[in-house]
This record gives structure tokens, sequence and C-alpha cells, in this order.
């Protein structure tokens, strides 16, 4: 899309008489250097994979320039950076012409930095709101009748990123671990299970392996977001949300939250995002499959990669709410099981996100910061899957009133669980609320270790707080319906911690009450779609061939209104072993072995171990038949660290009878050269 | 859509036991009427040629239903209203129950108004927030064993619309005057031209026609708008701005804004909507064509026959912005002529868009009533072709940060024009700005009468006060970038209101200039797009002939910096003559006859002439070859007077070598019928 279009090597003047001297001889342009050695640490672009110059907005970066002769003072010359095709203008800011003289130039500064005979260092600074991309880059020497250009060479392309270093960028970060976190860190923990009892899994972003940066510039080209919006991070991470998913615009990855991924690969599987971008890229086709840790992991390389500080976030007990109100509807028969056909999939026993941070000079002030992107097709916003971003700020104190889909992710933190009984002429009543079950807690990884660190209250003020009411009033007010159903005292029922499961049944009125109790426990996905009915004297044998995370709902008959309670409890899971062997140094072979034993009494069938690790090892599998009980693998590679300092690999077994995720990860050290 | 589904005549009861005794014999339900003689008149919905009731929501309707015998205490039974095919979920309101007992049913409430033996007189009120469209209805009486229904009959389907009248309803219109005009009336005006020389032509809005009523509901099922967004007047309006223009979605009407208009008809040669709606619910596919006046008059129609508020709007010099600004750039070449190649069509002559009343719970208070929505395909807004709802307070006081489109309509009314040229090098410097020529100002047809009135107050305060200054600035704070060139002295150009063209040259320098003066006169489109050069000694035999707008370019040279104007001049139309006789009253036989002579020295060729009138007649159609000069045609028709007072007729005559509308109109009252 880029390329199919450049500069002419010489283009007239429009106002040249047809009696104009013929050009003189001036000083051109023979070659010139993007100088990738001094600009590339200097804009921490270093890690990049990639053998052009990678450079990031509002901030000066060098070249050189030589002519065929030392310059006189009527010689004039100009630095030429063109990105898109048929909509090069200098109006939309996809040409950009550089000058070094009092003549007018565009809007990023030029100045000689030094002159050595015909060697020219020039300082160039693309303006902190400049296009994001990648340029095609010019001399252009000024003749007597047109201006006489460099032939196009695709080893001067010019990659311009955000600059979370530059205070004129609306990526703005000031504090340097965060953005060495945010933006630098290429690998990540996502977390799941549920709010007490927090699971976590690695994810490889791995935002400068080669092929990453190219593989994002071309998502917005597939996306045909116009030029002059791409250096507007509002728009750009509102597109990314949309792009993503495969929904609407053929984008990257096509959900699936069945049980059958024989047409791909399980999202399960993934170690991280690299293979899913180059494959997308390769193919041109989507990617199968995710679910929404794969989403988010994908979707923070995207924005880490563009230069923008992302991160990824996990919300416990996630609304996915459908009627645009804070009310999360359950509706039970009067058997006290749960209506299937009425109750659409509405609370997910974790739901993943992302966080971009920057400037929203579309808000009033005070809504800066972190903003909700999420590219999970969940529901439409304003017509396609996207969501986003919306302001963590605004988010709590409930000001829904500005885009993007604030209401939404409100409602996704927020939600009140309001359980209706339908009664046999069709008509539902509420009979139970529970105003604290969703938006549990929000978890992100910690700054600089691999911890999780619990966010809430960036989202929420503490519960039955004076602000808590002041945010929930003001949400609405702004038109988010909510539950203000008087309901008759009831029993509380509470499920205990462990898997043994306690029911506590306390009685809130002043009346002696028999009760009669109904537990069932239920294999679910995470999206708290029920998959497997079981009971409790024999749900050991049931689990652990299936997902690992277990719902119980407990109803219990109090006169007429049953009384539900809902838990959802994560089991234990094996691990994988990686042992790192060789000398830890950049440029030198390494090996790596991974092995597994199968404490199950049952056969592993069709098993893929995949390991990948950023600037050591690009992502590589192997299939395993079956793997017999109590067997055990070993896989040993080798590999050549590109990077210094700490790195980490990632380890994934993932099996068709045994989907949850089994994965480990080690780290390690190795010193620059020789 | 919704017919395709409804309810079984036997529902058996989930909870019942096997053992339970068969059904004992209850008053089971022979007939029900809708009672549209009570009920119409009361909801202000008379006029709709339809033979089921309408009605509007938020107020009380009767139904009179025959049982079998009288109803004992032991009877029970409720009335089902039933929208939508999957959806239909008491959840989302999609089926309603109304009981008249203590038993607890859906949200709209029910009561026995009368009972004479058999007879029942139900009143039933829909809540003022329920979802618009059609409902089945259905009387199901209560068994042992289960309920009873009435069969499917598609008399008894119930239209429900929403209610100015209603104090509750989101759409409530305190004045009289005001509903009258802009719900109930079913003609209206739509100025052009330009603000000085302001030209109208009829639109014939028919709301109430048979078949238009169906057609809106149609659009809406089309656009597979959720049933249960349907009650959500801003979520409704934003649906219709999308579904009006055929863009993304198979909506409406295809845009044409060349001058070949071969595969359909003409934008000129429609009366109303009416043929328009009809043409696309019988194919099923797009009509052939519109522009902005046609698309607004199309709205119009779909906004006040679902009972939503609504008038149409033109503003003379919008501006067409693609930056996302305040700045419409013009560019100039050095020898003055301008760069088409680098200038977007920028500026339209004239440009109309629809306001829509209701108030907005989404935003902070004040921002309620009028809100803009357009329908004309000019950008997308957030992926589609659609705009607003945008409160036009909030223009005004340049509230930026709120849904939806508000920074693009702000632009379209007060956009600097920024004049820029383009230098030899391919850099741009601006050389004048003009701040008053974007939104010059607002019209829209009067309440009661059919003369203009100006509502550019309600858009803006007065160039240049305190309050106009502090909008702007707040308007630039929510990031809209707006031009703050500091430009020399220089001279002003104004061009004369003849089209006897005097250029005032004012030098506002103090000393005294020697410049030179190039004067373009063009035939333009009203987008601005040039049709035709001239130049000003030979116009008058090229303009007749072509559109009649003109639009002058000064170009003046002071010194190094080009200085331009522009006008915009409306050329006088012929009229077409129509001519009523017969007695006026109800169901009793009219005539019309329309006459033209043809004033011009050339052939008119391949002309249509249109002629219709709600509530009078459907539109209809005569072609003729060709019209010789000084020809006269004259074409009598009968028609039958359907509804009572005062009615109008539109004519319209469109012909290939004569785009430019030539219409006219006539008034008259027609009594009821003996």
């Amino acid at each position: 899309m880029v390329d199919d279009h450049h500069h002419a090597e010489f283009q007239p003047f429009d106002d040249t008489k047809a009696d104009t001297p013929r050009a003189y001889a001036p000083g051109t342009c023979k070659i010139f250097d993007m100088c990738l050695e001094i600009n590339k640490p200097n804009h921490y672009t270093s890690a990049y994979d990639i053998n052009n110059l990678v450079v990031r907005r509002g901030q000066e970066f060098i070249m050189k320039v030589t002519f065929s002769r030392p310059l006189t003072d009527s010689d004039d010359f100009q630095v030429e950076f063109l990105i898109g095709g048929s909509e090069s203008l200098s109006l939309f800011g996809s040409l950009v012409v550089v000058t070094f003289t009092s003549r007018p130039g565009g809007p990023w500064s030029g100045r000689i930095l030094q002159t050595q005979d015909q060697l020219l260092v020039l300082g160039i600074t693309p303006t902190p709101n400049a296009i994001v991309g990648k340029f095609l880059t010019y001399v252009a020497v000024v003749m007597s009748n047109g201006l006489l250009r460099t032939k196009r060479d695709a080893t001067t392309d010019l990659y311009l990123l955000f600059n979370p270093w530059c205070q004129q960028d609306a990526v703005f970060l000031s504090d340097e671990a965060a953005r060495t976190e945010y933006v630098l860190n290429d690998n990540g923990v996502i977390y799941q299970g549920s709010a007490d009892a927090v699971t976590q899994r690695s994810w490889v972003y791995g935002q400068f392996e080669r092929g990453i940066l190219d593989a994002c510039i071309y998502i917005l080209d597939v996306s045909q977001m116009p030029i002059r919006d791409r250096g507007d991070v509002i728009k750009l991470v509102r597109q990314g949300s949309a792009m993503i998913n495969s929904q609407d615009d053929n984008g990257v990855i096509v959900g699936n939250w069945s049980n059958d991924f024989s047409l791909g690969k399980a999202p399960t599987s993934w170690t991280g995002s690299v293979s899913i971008l180059l494959q997308y890229v390769n193919t041109g086709v989507p990617v199968c499959f995710g679910q929404c840790w794969v989403y988010a992991g994908v979707f923070n390389t995207f924005l880490r990669c563009l230069g923008i500080p992302a991160r990824v976030i996990t919300n416990f007990n996630s609304a996915h709410d459908n009627g645009g109100n804070l009310k999360t509807d359950l509706i039970f028969k009067s058997d006290g099981s749960q209506d299937r056909r009425s109750t659409r999939d509405s609370i997910w026993n974790f739901h993943c996100w992302n966080e971009a941070f920057m400037v929203r000079p579309d808000l009033p002030p005070g809504l800066s910061g972190w903003q909700v992107v999420d590219s999970t097709p969940q529901e439409t916003s304003d017509g396609f899957y996207r969501c986003g971003p919306a302001s963590v700020t605004a988010i709590k104190e409930g000001l829904l009133c500005h885009p993007f889909d604030l209401g939404f992710v409100f409602a996704e933190v927020n939600s009140d669980v309001v359980m209706l009984k339908e009664d046999r002429y069709g008509s539902l009543t509420p009979f139970n609320v529970d105003k604290t079950y969703i938006g549990k807690a929000l978890y992100t990884k910690a700054i600089g270790n691999m911890s999780p660190v619990d966010i809430t209250y960036t989202y929420k003020y503490p519960e039955g707080s004076a602000e808590d009411s002041r945010t929930m009033a003001r949400a609405e007010e702004y038109g988010c319906e909510r539950d203000h159903t008087e309901l008759p005292q009831t029993l509380l029922v509470q499920l205990g911690e462990d898997v043994t499961v306690v029911v506590v049944l306390n009685n809130q009125s002043n009346v002696s009450k028999t009760v009669s109790g109904h537990l069932t426990g239920a294999v679910v996905f995470y999206t708290g779609v029920t998959a497997n009915h079981f009971t409790d004297q024999d749900f050991t044998v049931t689990v652990a061939a299936k997902r690992s995370d277990m719902k119980f709902i407990v109803t219990v008959q109090d006169g007429e209104n049953p009384v539900n309670t809902m838990k959802v409890i994560e089991l234990q899971k094996p691990k994988l072993t990686l042992t790192v062997s060789g000398t830890p140094r950049v440029m030198q072979q390494m090996y790596v072995t991974v092995s597994f034993i199968n404490n199950f009494n049952f056969y592993l069938e069709n098993a893929t171990l995949t390991m990948e690790g950023p600037g050591l090892m690009n992502p590589k599998s192997r299939f395993y038949r079956t793997i017999a009980p109590q067997a055990s693998i070993s896989w040993k590679e080798s590999f050549i660290p590109r990077l210094d300092g700490q790195q980490r690999l990632t380890a994934v077994l993932d099996c068709k009878n045994l989907r949850q995720i089994y994965y480990c990860q080690t780290k390690l050290s190795q010193k620059k050269g020789r």
C-alpha cells in the first residue's frame, strides 16, 4: 500500500517559463545515511529487529547527506518524507517537506548540525503530532527548472512511532520505570481464574521481533484507516480495537468459545502474539482461534509496537450486558434451575481488556491517562465490534456522557446481578439482587516484576462509600438504568473457600425458617457457559479431564422465593520444566530443555508443545500423538540470543483432551558480545 | 420480519404435574375490538391511512373483549403484545403481558373500565419508554393447565408510536402549535439558493399516506436494529440517519452529485418522500437518486411518521470538512487559479439536514431539545455514513466533548476558510482567512405558515461577541484545531449584489497599492463543484441552459499575495400553474389542471411532470418527449380528498436539459363530507 507510490525523480516547476535556461550543475545528492547506530539508542528503538531506522516523533534524529561537491550559498535542497498513496498532499501531512533555509517548508523542523566538505549532518525533528507509520525518504536538490530527487531506496524508509518520552506527544508518560514496562517490555503475564484464586499465564508480546512492526502497519492498511488520522492516538486505538478481532473488517483473530477448535489452533495453545501476527500478514486471512486473553495479548503487542503505553487488565466476574443498563438479569424457573433459553451468557468468570495511556483533548480536564480499549468481540459499539477508548477516571466518577463506550465498560465492572423468576404466565419478578458480585477485582502485572497488582481502586470507589453512591447516582443520571427492587428480607447463602463445599445459611429475619436446599455443581467455561453438570459426589472424576473452573449454584427454597448464590473455583495445574544451558552471551549458541511428566491416569492425545522467547527464539512447536500415563517427554532446542539483558522463555503444552494451559517459564540474563 | 413469528394458541404450564385434572371450561375469548374510532382521534393518529390501530405510548387506549360467558371471580385472563422474532422475551420488552388483577404482569398497566355481561372494556397504557413498532395482539385465558390464546389476527395488530403529547416521553413537546407543525404537518418547504437570495421548494412528507408507516418499520427491520432498542429515540434517530442513505447498509436513497442521472430519477424530479419510500419497500433495493434535500425530506417523513418531532434545516455555505478541524482549506496555485487536484469539494452553497426534538438523558443538563441528524452521506461517523444526534445547544456552546458528531456539525457552521498558496517546492502558505463565510445563515420553515425562519441564533452567538469567543475557545479546547495565522494587512475584495458584477477594492493599508485583477465566473453545483467556467461577457447564454447557481471568484494580485473572494448568485426560475376545480368536500371528486409555457428559446427534452398531494392524490407523472419554444402543456387530473382541512398539491417539471426545479403549489380546503 505504501510502496506502490513514490516520487518522480525529476519534478519540473509548474511556473517555469519555456525560455528558462537549462539547469545549471548544482551539488547533487549522491548518498545519504539514516545513522541507525546513533539514532536508535536515542529513540529507545534498538530492540526492533529491522534494518530500517525507527524513531519516535517530537524528537530530533540525524541524517548524513553527501553531495557531489561542497555546497555554496546558491545551492538549495530539501528532505522529503512521503507516506500513503493517493492522499499524498502536504495538507494532510502525508508529504512532509523539510527545508534548511528560511524558505518555508512543512511542519517538521530541520537544521544543519555540521558541514564537512561535501558531507552535511542534518537534524530533523518531526512534530509531536506527526502521522505514525512508514515514510519514504528523499533528498531533493533545487534546480533552476525543477527538483532533482534521489532514487527511491527501500533501505532509507523511515518508521515513525508515538513517543512516550516526549512531553508534547499525546502518549507522554513521565515515569521511566513505567515507560520501560508499558512500552519496552516484550514479555507479560495475563491473570485468569477468579478473584480469590488468581492464576496466571505468560504471554510473549514480542513487539520488537522481525516483521511485527510491519504487521502492525499492515493492520492499519487493511482497515483502510485514512493516513491523515494515523497520528491521532484516540482514533488509532479505536481502529485497533476493531481490527484485532476478525468481525466486520477481516481483522486479525477469529473468536471461538466452543469446545471444538479442529479448524484452527486452540486459544489455550498460543505462547504469544508473534506467530498470530506473522500468520495474519503471511496469509492475509484472520487467524483461528482466540478468546479474550488472546485478543488482549495481541492488541497489547500492536499498541506497544507503535509506541503507545499499554497493559493488559483482567476483570473478575465481568458483566456482559446486552440491555445497555446496569442490571445483569439471570432468569430462573420456578424449580430453581436457570432458564438457559431466556438468559444470555451474561457473566464471564474473568474478562481481559487493555488500557492505553494518552491525553484526551476531546474531553473535559481530568479524564486523560489510562483508557480502556477492548478488542474482544462482545457487543458492537456504534455498529462495529470494538470498544473504547474509555477513560478509566470517567468510569470511576460515573461521567458516562463522553465518548467512547463508557456505559458499556461501566456496566462490566458495576452491574447489579438481578435474579428473576419467571412465572407460569410468562411474567418476571426479581427475587434477589447481588450488588457486589460483578467487577470483584481488576488486576494487571506490576511494573518491573511478574506479580499482580490490584487496580480495582482506579475503576471504583470502595463499595458503600459516599463517593461510590455519588458515582452510581451520576451513572443513573446519564441514563444507566439500575435496579431499585425492594426485596423482602432474605436468607444469605455463602459458599466456602474450598472444593469441600460449605453452605452457610444465615437467617437474617426475626423468625425461624425451615428451608430445603439444592446444590448444583457444574464445569463452566470462563464465559460462564456451563459445559458439564455434576453432583458433588462424582465431580473428582469428571473435572480433571475437562475445564478446571467449576461453578456452584446453590438454590435454597425459602417459602415462595428461591435464594441463589454462585461461586467459581479454580483447580490446580501441572507444570512444564524448562532448563537452560550454555554461556549466556549475545550471539552465542545456548540450549533449552523442556520436559513434562504425565501424572494423570489417562493418555494425553494430540498434544502440541510450543515455546518461544523474544530476543532469543522464534516460536517453535512439536507434536505428540499420545503421552501415556506416567510417561515423560523432553525436548532440547538450541537458540542464539539477539539482545542482552534479562530475557524469558515461555512454553505451553496444549492437547485435545486437556485443554487447560500448562506452561512454565524461566528467566535468563546474557551479557553483550563475544 | 415481525409476522414470521407468533404465539402458540395453547401454551401448557411448565410446572403442571401430569396428574393435573383437565381444563375446566372457562370463559374463553371470542372476539376483541381495537376501537379505532375512539382511540385514533385521542392519539392524534386519525390521518394515518391504515386499517389497524395506531396509538402513541404513555397514553391509555381502550379495547373491547367479548367472552363466551360473563366472567366470574375464578376466571383469569391477560392481554399480550408481541414484537420481533427470536428476541421475544419479557426481559427485553418484546413480549408485554398486561394483567387486570393483582397478579404481576409486564410494565404496561391495565384496568377494566366497564363490564357489560360478556363484554369487557379494557384500558391499557403502554409505558412512555415502550418499544415503538408493530405489535401482535392476543387475549389469553388462564386454564388450569395452560394459557388458551386467541388466534393470530392481522387486523388487531397494534402500531405504537412515540408520543410528543406525553410529558414522560423522551420526545415530549409542550407547545401544541409546534406539535401540529413538526409531527402532524405532511407538507413542507425546503430552502435552497444562498443566504442573500433564498429560494424554496415544496416537499411532500406524506407520513400518513398508505404504506408509509410500514415502510418506516421496514427500514428499521432492514437495518437489523435490535427490537429492544427501538424505544430509545437517541439510538433510533442515529440508526435512521444511517439507513436513509444507501451506503453501508443497503438503505433508502443512492446519492448522485454528477450531471448524469440516466440510471434513475434526477434528485430535482421528486415531489416528495412517498414515491421514494414505496419504491424502496416494493423493490427492496435503494432508490436512485438523491441529493441533500431529498435525504432531508425523506428522513423528515421517517421521523414524523414514527412520532418524533422533526424539521428540515438549510445551512448556507456549509463546510464539508475532511480534516476534523475548524479549517476549510482552499489551495490556489501561484497563478491565482484553484488547485482542483489538492482541494476537496469543501464548501457547499447550501446543505440540508434535519433536527429532531428529544430529551438527552445521556448528556449533562441543558443539552436536550433540538438535535441535528443528517442522513446525507458526506463523511463516515465512527465508521458509517450517518450523523447525530448532535445537540444544537452543545454546538452553540462549543461543548464538543459529547456524542454524537458535534465536532463535525460545529465545523459545518463555524469553519474558517483558509486560502493557501502552494509554492513550486510543494509547500503551502496561508494568505487569506475568511472567518465569516461559512454557516452564513440557517433557515427552517415557520410554524403554521410557509415562510422561512432564520434560526442561525440557535446555532451561533453573534459573530465577534464575547459568547462567540468563549464558544470558539471551548471548541478549540476540545481538540478542534483553528487557524491562527498572522496575515499581513490585505486588500478586502467584495462582490456586488447583482449579476452585474461590481468589484470593490478597499485598501486597508496606509500606503497606496497598485493591483492587477482577474475575475472568474463559473456555473457551480450546490456542492461548490464547478460545472462550467465562463467569462463575464458570455455567461447570459451559457447559464440559462444549465444550473442556475453561479459562483464568482475574484483574484487580485497584491504584490506576492493573491487575494480572493467568492460569491454565489441564484438565478430566476419559471413557474408551473395549478388550478383546482370542483366542490371541496371529503370523498367527492375534484380536478386539478397543471400548465406550463416554455418561454425559453430552446426545446425542453425528456421532461417529466409530477404532482401529488398528501390526503388528496398519490404521486402521478407524465412524460413529454419535447416541449417546443413558446409551446404550452396542460394536464387535468381528478382526485378524491381523503382528509378534511387545508391540503396542498405540489407539482414539479424536470427535464434533461433544464435540470433546475420548476414547481409550484396551491392550497385548498375541503369540508368534511355531508
